[in-house]
């Protein structure tokens, strides 16, 4: 094979993306494919994909599809899209003033981020974002040569907002953003009123952008909590930006369909020449979502109540296994666990490579890959509670049996 | 109103993005639509989007869907579209050693592309491409902070690739890679078989990277014209990446499935890991797509005679109109046309903007956006031959009484 002498005397050929971290959430799935070969059945905890049925509407729409060519949409999605996400908005969510103007439709929540990333943050520019923070922020501004600067939450306080004097402590003349994921995706701590006006502040006080990732905002399980999203302040419109996905909110993960919204015409000029660039978000998942939006008013109330019972089975199985701790996340459908291992990617590692109870594991994403700081979260993994209750209970008790074969080995 | 004292107060609050270029391709469009609602209508030259049927397979299978669920996929894709990916390319272009393994499939042919970039190139890297060129690739790479050196092709030799001298011209340590498309998207030019071998020997000399933007690799109209892949050459499989999309093969551009394939298993890992954050392309489309790979064999045929007859129509057309000058394309279906003005980027927004023909204008794309270099292609615009026979006569018609009363006025 004489190609072979050839690449050995390449220097050049080197793999630039490679210090590129991979997914915690998906860096483990060639275990898993290899314990399902092996007749293993694997619990979900590693990923928010939900169970629960997608808007029959969704379905019905694209059989209906009634054209000969598919063609591009416009780069910032079909009119009627936009029309009827900024409704949406306005009605669920009393937001009156995002308007279908105010919104560029995006290819997923992730493209709304990037492009977003892009369009504020120059290289070397600075953003900070709470941590543990969803592991993707981290890969999508590297990608833009963006510096992270992480500021921490704690376990031992649920996660809350940090203090203005933590923000400015790391605030320098790099700085151009702070990215607040609300209800928050890995902790699932909701932000409170009070800690929405104090990241108003400290934007308008520095001069920030404010990014906003909202995509779990019809999670939220207290009774008494009125969600507020950055929309509402008209103070900092200029600075606000909504990013959005229907990922989650109508269990229509596979649409990739997502959106950008701010009162910024400048930045929301600059998104669309990314959003121009890669042409238009997907066709028929666009005429799906625009009928989807009129799903039966029930349904977020059904869905809300079935993922706040599968949180309190997971809280408190978690709770009662010997050394493991677990807060009670406020929304989205994810908490971040206290395992008593030392190594938890070792240990999710083993539990799909090594270990099955009753035939079936576990799959948790490590919590290490939601740090932006080395060195963090090693004990920690990351749980969704997307499967049913009977499942989820199954997979605790796995999980307890797991660590007890794992602590007795090492 | 007092949050406009705020903004006036922001000096840090400024648009990083905005000297991202727009595309030429869609920069126009507000002109456009604001011809459209004045009743005007618009012969779309500017943009690659067929009017050929999509297979009718995608749109019986996406209405056969018997799902509860719209699930991610996997991040590289569905295995069965991998797979199918692969025999198309094995059966109906003989490269039998493109496997499902070496296929990761993207949102289009765009994040292909920009996947492959950010994977290959780190910031301050060179990447060598043909000018004048795909515009969006300027942007992928801006977005990475990757530079793209250009060398010339010309109008007068029909676009051919440039001489290994004028490679070694440009080629230094910061050079990682050449990109070419082929069939080439903005000039129609098919690379030959001999032209191809000389990329090889470039590549395999500088030890460098060769990217092969191949989506119009249908598109071929010369009858003694043997098709080559970058993916042909054994001795550069480990530098040679080929980037794909379904769009323009089955008309099908709303679908945003595009692949990379390469037999570099680092490189498909490190693209793997942006597919990742990504998490995947677009479920319903991918269903789609694998039953339209079933499509009958006679519909490429069809389709390349119809495109053939449409390149002659607008090629005859153009050159019998005074002081405009058209090459004719080998492939694809764009071609650069040099026009009677100093200003294409003008004349195309005074079409739009201030004239009509018998109620109907032209929409080309200006093609200084597809020159890396500033000041070349002011003459020239960018056709697409994407509209029957009938509408192209009367859109080359209209061009021609546009080009008398713009220069009689100016």
């Amino acid at each position: 094979m004489e190609f072979f002498n050839f690449v050995e005397l390449m220097p050049k050929i080197s793999i630039k993306g490679k210090n590129m971290p991979a997914s915690p959430i998906r860096k483990l799935a060639p275990f898993a494919e290899q314990a399902k070969k092996n007749g293993v059945h694997i619990y979900h905890l590693n990923i928010g994909q939900p169970d629960i049925e997608t808007p029959h509407q969704f379905w019905d729409a694209i059989k209906k599809i009634d054209r000969k060519v598919l063609e591009y949409s416009p780069s910032d999605g079909f009119e009627e899209i936009r029309k009827k996400y900024a409704q949406f908005f306005q009605k669920r969510y009393g937001l009156h003033n995002l308007l279908p103007e105010d919104v560029l439709v995006t290819t997923g929540g992730s493209e709304a981020l990037m492009f977003t990333l892009f369009s504020i943050l120059d290289r070397d520019d600075e953003i900070i974002i709470p941590e543990p923070l969803y592991a993707n922020y981290i890969g999508f501004s590297k990608s833009g040569s963006i510096n992270v600067r992480p500021i921490p939450t704690t376990f031992e306080n649920g996660f809350a907002l940090p203090s203005i004097d933590e923000f400015e402590h790391v605030i320098n003349p790099k700085t151009k953003a702070v990215l607040i994921c609300n209800p928050n995706n890995p902790t699932g701590y909701a932000y409170s009123d009070e800690e929405l006006h104090r990241l108003k502040e400290i934007v308008l006080k520095h001069d920030l952008f404010l990014i906003s990732d909202e995509v779990y905002r019809d999670f939220i399980y207290s009774d008494n909590q009125h969600y507020t999203s950055i929309f509402s302040f008209p103070e900092i419109e200029q600075q606000a930006i909504l990013v959005d996905s229907l990922s989650k909110r109508f269990s229509a993960c596979g649409a990739r369909i997502g959106m950008v919204a701010t009162k910024n015409k400048e930045v929301l000029q600059t998104v669309l020449k990314f959003a121009q660039q890669r042409l238009s978000p997907p066709t028929v998942e666009q005429l799906g979502a625009i009928a989807m939006f009129d799903v039966e008013n029930d349904y977020f109330t059904k869905v809300n109540i079935e993922y706040r019972k599968r949180r309190d089975v997971l809280v408190e199985g978690l709770n009662a296994i010997d050394g493991v701790k677990c807060h009670t996340p406020g929304g989205a459908f994810y908490c971040i666990v206290q395992l008593p291992v030392d190594d938890a990617d070792d240990f999710c590692q083993w539990m799909l490579s090594d270990y099955s109870y009753e035939n079936a594991t576990v799959m948790m994403a490590p919590a290490s890959g939601f740090y932006a700081t080395e060195g963090k979260g090693k004990n920690e993994v990351r749980m969704a509670y997307v499967l049913n209750r009977e499942d989820l209970k199954k997979a605790i008790k796995c999980l307890e049996e797991g660590l007890k074969v794992y602590n007795t080995k090492k």
